[in-house]
């Protein structure tokens, strides 16, 4: 993998964007290996992804970044420029469930993850074994009726004691409150255990089983201020069979949720997802 | 394809019955080409369904009707015995759209739907051209706020003329009267434009849209007198993109309708769907 | 659907081709709807694809073309300028089987094609009656042993007397002359019965059932000179059972064909298709 | 999970196959969950599966088993009777590649792989810390061409030392010698790392890649002397971009891999498989 830098960016639509990026990345002699673009006519919002050859780049990332500085206001421009060679860190919020868990320290471990996970929060203490066998930290903030907002106040400091990019919620058994919903917003992804927008509430799979679906599903999204709501990144769906009891549509449904979970994550760690509103465009 | 007798059976659960039902098969020389059987134990359910070889047998389908008749009522069986060689009659109800219309019509022209279509009843003259082109009836019966009832009376006395088995809702615009669900039950076979149970409402591309998931679906149903909430056949779906407008969508959409009508009807004529409660088994 | 142009274009990778091409149109005032890039770094290959908003443009299409062409020769690129408001033109060949030649005429008659059906030449005349009252003529060309050359000359002949864009072999059931495949190289688009690359030679449904896969699928390609092997455009499989016989495998696998194929014509009448060497980049 | 004895059958077809056994469970008072019958008109063969509620039985698992033997003969019927309580052991054979073992291992300590890991034999110790930090057995058999056979006899004896049932092969980068794919007959599991038939050789996504497919897939079959030829068990394929180097697609198929072969191996375990020549019948 060569090392590259990736220009993510969103602007109302205009005449001339991609000329005025494109011919700037020229100017400083950047190959370009992949770009992407997208207007949305409905939403009069242009959507763009560039990934350039660092290697062939006659500038330094932060010259660059000075470069898209300068025209970024006169398009109204919000954009980021991520390094491959500096991987976004993942910090895993977990529970007691820990398919999602141990799938991604798998992927992390060998070398499939294109992040780095940099811990795991818990509110049990179940997983610590697992975690630490991993070489990963492990945090346990249990989380209680009573002090509820003090254990989310002590994971958004090891969110940013760890510097990390973005937050996991791998089956996280909790609901994380709206003001720390909306100061990390677009940096929590969520894997809800079901093709969303479906059944509401508890337990999706007795409901599926007891509809009598034939297919059952998971969907990875951002976390917003309002429930299960948040853009969307990644769904995916598997097909049932009538002889299946709802603990086998649960063991199918975790086949689901954890490799959404994966590719919704690989997205976002590419930085393949941009947001508009409360949908995604996926330059996947 | 070799003649066939297919019984379908379901009863409450209890030990004997396949011993019961194969034992009578073969003591009448019938061979069996295919059987499955499957306990509910929630429900306390059991359902099968024999596929016997119709030249293997030393009787008639009178006769082995009649000898299924003597043991059903020890086991309080519901059951039907139907001949591969009276392949089910098929009426289908369409409005303006035809793409469900269209490829059913394909299909029985072909030969690969095992059933005989025999007529299509339609509240627009719209499509009576195309439906008389391929040498079947076209009914004309308007549906209006003041003769609604009376118009579902003409469809079921042409259902009743025509001698058909099932009605196919083939993205007919109109909702049933209740009393005809009911006395149609489990011969009326609907296509959801949508993912069952997803968007509520009407127009549910739009509302996929605009909530920005990335699969659409489609779920071929019993329609019962409550509205989208009769017992599921088959379901299926299809991945969409950031770039695809509703009028995409609503395309893709389509070829996921008519496949998934097409095998959920295929379904229903080969005898492979069991009803029990909201829920069907499907021997697939 | 507003009137775009569609920019198709490739060369030799090297800095500057977004900016030079990007720069061009928004020095014209053109509005870009959708862009995608991709550079293959094995191969050292540029491939870019821009949709234009054909109505912001202070030019004409052929101004258009003409600053193209002027910067086209520096980067040594092959390029297409295609008009929305001037869809491609489709020629079909068929033989006696039609649920491809079906399909693709239903999707034009409900104008879900992106392309306009042409004419359509076969080998046998049992498919004309469908053929014409669809609207559309239909030319019988026999093709034997002795007069095998000329058959083709006259089909090349008739593709050229309708000003057809694009040849498609929905299961014709002959061989095309290498020179012809030559000629119109990228213009002509076969749909294969089986998923590529995989069983050779005839009836690869019987060898799927002896072989006892549990997948099987279609492929939609280019044809070359090379029998089967030309550049793949599309594929798709579906899951088949053991209890299929050879006829259900062709009833599954035609319907795959057909999705198959009106799949990869979609993306080749939208010039989502470029081709390199022996492979395709598919802008979907 | 209730206990359940798993009767597996097949032999030539003839009538009263399923009256026998089925009259022959009911007489010990066997309450039937599941059953499926299959006739293969082609081969002439019948194959059936029966889950019997092992708590409702009348009967040990002997007394059964002694009943079946004395109807067996009379079919010339091959069978099997297991014990959900007595899971299936299973005994891996890896290399240096760990995707499927590491997934195996987690489904067995989730408790969602019905059966029993009960070691982890390899050619190379890169893998033994994570085998052994599992509480799993590691048994290094180094295979080099001069001791070839030795080791293969080796891993023969640890088989049966461990009175295991099935050996899975995760990847395992050496050929079987065939005398023992013969002993070991329908009781040896391999992934193969490709869509069989497909690409012929080593690398296959490497072929993938240079031919230009959409579709990359995995196929799980039992290992006969005649190598990547033995029955099918299960196949699954995924989707794949343009964009993907091979290194994506070895990431992308080795989700597949994993998959098909937990997949594949979940019908062994539960008695779902049936042979019969160089197929099998999949009572999924």
């Amino acid at each position: 993998m060569r090392r590259s830098y990736i220009l993510t960016a969103s602007c109302p639509d205009r005449i001339g964007i991609i000329a005025a990026v494109s011919g700037l990345i020229a100017r400083l002699g950047g190959s370009i290996l992949e770009a992407s673009q997208h207007a949305d006519a409905a939403a009069g919002w242009f959507f763009m992804r560039y990934e350039i050859d660092a290697t062939t780049l006659a500038a330094s990332r932060e010259e660059l970044a000075a470069a898209i500085e300068e025209i970024a206001g006169s398009f109204a421009m919000r954009w980021q420029l991520n390094d491959s060679a500096r991987p976004k860190r993942v910090l895993v919020l977990a529970s007691r469930t820990d398919h999602c868990l141990a799938d991604l320290i798998y992927r992390w471990r060998s070398g499939t993850l294109p992040g780095e996970l940099v811990g795991v929060v818990s509110n049990h203490t179940l997983l610590a074994a697992q975690v630490e066998a991993a070489g990963l930290a492990f945090h346990h903030v249990p989380v209680t009726a009573e002090r509820r907002l003090q254990a989310f106040e002590a994971i958004e400091r090891i969110f940013e004691a760890l510097a990390a990019d973005v937050m996991v919620l791998a089956r996280y058994m909790q609901i994380l409150p709206p003001p720390l919903c909306a100061r990390l917003s677009g940096r929590i992804i969520n894997i809800h255990h079901s093709f969303l927008p479906s059944f509401v509430g508890a337990n999706p799979y007795r409901q599926a089983y007891e509809r009598g679906v034939k297919i059952i599903g998971a969907t990875c999204h951002y976390v917003t201020e309002a429930l299960d709501a948040g853009p969307i990144i990644e769904q995916d769906v598997v097909r049932i069979h009538h002889g299946d009891t709802v603990e086998r549509l649960i063991a199918l449904g975790q086949d689901v949720e954890k490799n959404v979970l994966a590719r919704g994550l690989r997205y976002h760690l590419e930085d393949r997802v941009l947001r508009h509103g409360n949908k995604t465009v996926v330059f996947a």
